[in-house]
């Protein structure tokens, strides 16, 4: 495999890659490279969710998510998840449980997102950073299930954390 | 909204933006522009589904799929499902549900993804492009829901086609 490096960035870089398909003809891709990420929904006591409304540059209007974000280097995926749950929703997990893995964008990106959920949550300060402009709320899993039913959730992440919690706890 | 193009690719560009905040603030991000793309779950007659096994170059191996594709310039997502469907998957389908939109990297990407399901499918040639290497199966959507438990699907496209179509059809 050959790798030319075509873009480096703060958060991904791109590269083009010449690769050897299963059949042994060679192909050229642009991929970007992300470090990867780590996402995690905050469950309560009482079967309500934590979901955050935050603006997102990239798609130009707030969107509906759970908490998540981009592995520093070297940083454990469970450590992630504790992390953004703590600086964006202001919850303290004392454990997770991984509920799936995710890649985003197989056609052009090798971001990986590992998914978790978070129950036994206590609230503490919020730590964001001073580019994140986030409202939180806090409702029943079922109206969240709707939410993503009716359309009204659309981040990839938040619908499959929310599909899969969901079937953990059938009738929540 | 100022914009500085940073790279132009194949399949995407990527751009620097300075935006605006809700509060006022200014912020530049590095965004990946996708035209999106459009994906489409095939549900046979007896409740079983079509997979593909596809190698992916930004991953480096092959992966569970649903058939899906970027969106050519000014197609409709409806008709580039169904293209998609035919080139890659071997059906034709009258007519699709949608089912879902999803973002899948909104920190970094604006693609969006239109999610359908097909119903009333008849086998067709295949009609795959130069550099697809792709296996197809079909199996029972129960058993495809088992292989997102299990995290042996990992794509989010195909994660969340399976998981809202089981939604529609409990008990599959």
């Amino acid at each position: 495999m050959k790798e030319t490096p075509l873009f480096r960035g703060r958060i991904f870089s791109v590269a083009r890659e010449e690769h050897a398909l299963p059949d042994g003809r060679r192909s050229d891709y642009e991929i970007v490279r992300h470090p990867g990420g780590a996402a995690v929904l905050p469950l309560l006591s009482d079967d309500r969710i934590v979901l955050l409304h935050q603006f997102r540059p990239a798609i130009g209007e707030s969107l509906w998510e759970i908490p998540a974000g981009r592995l520093d280097e070297g940083e454990a995926p469970e450590a992630c998840a504790i992390r953004e749950l703590e600086e964006e929703a202001g919850y303290r997990a004392e454990c997770l449980e991984k509920i799936a893995e995710i890649y985003p964008a197989v056609g052009y990106c090798d971001e990986l997102i590992h998914l978790f959920v978070a129950r036994n949550l206590t609230q503490v300060p919020y730590a964001r950073e001073h580019d994140e402009y986030i409202e939180t709320v806090s409702l029943p899993l079922s109206e969240a299930i709707a939410m993503v039913q009716r359309g009204e959730i659309r981040d990839a992440k938040t619908q499959l954390a929310l599909l899969m919690v969901e079937k953990q706890n059938p009738g929540a």
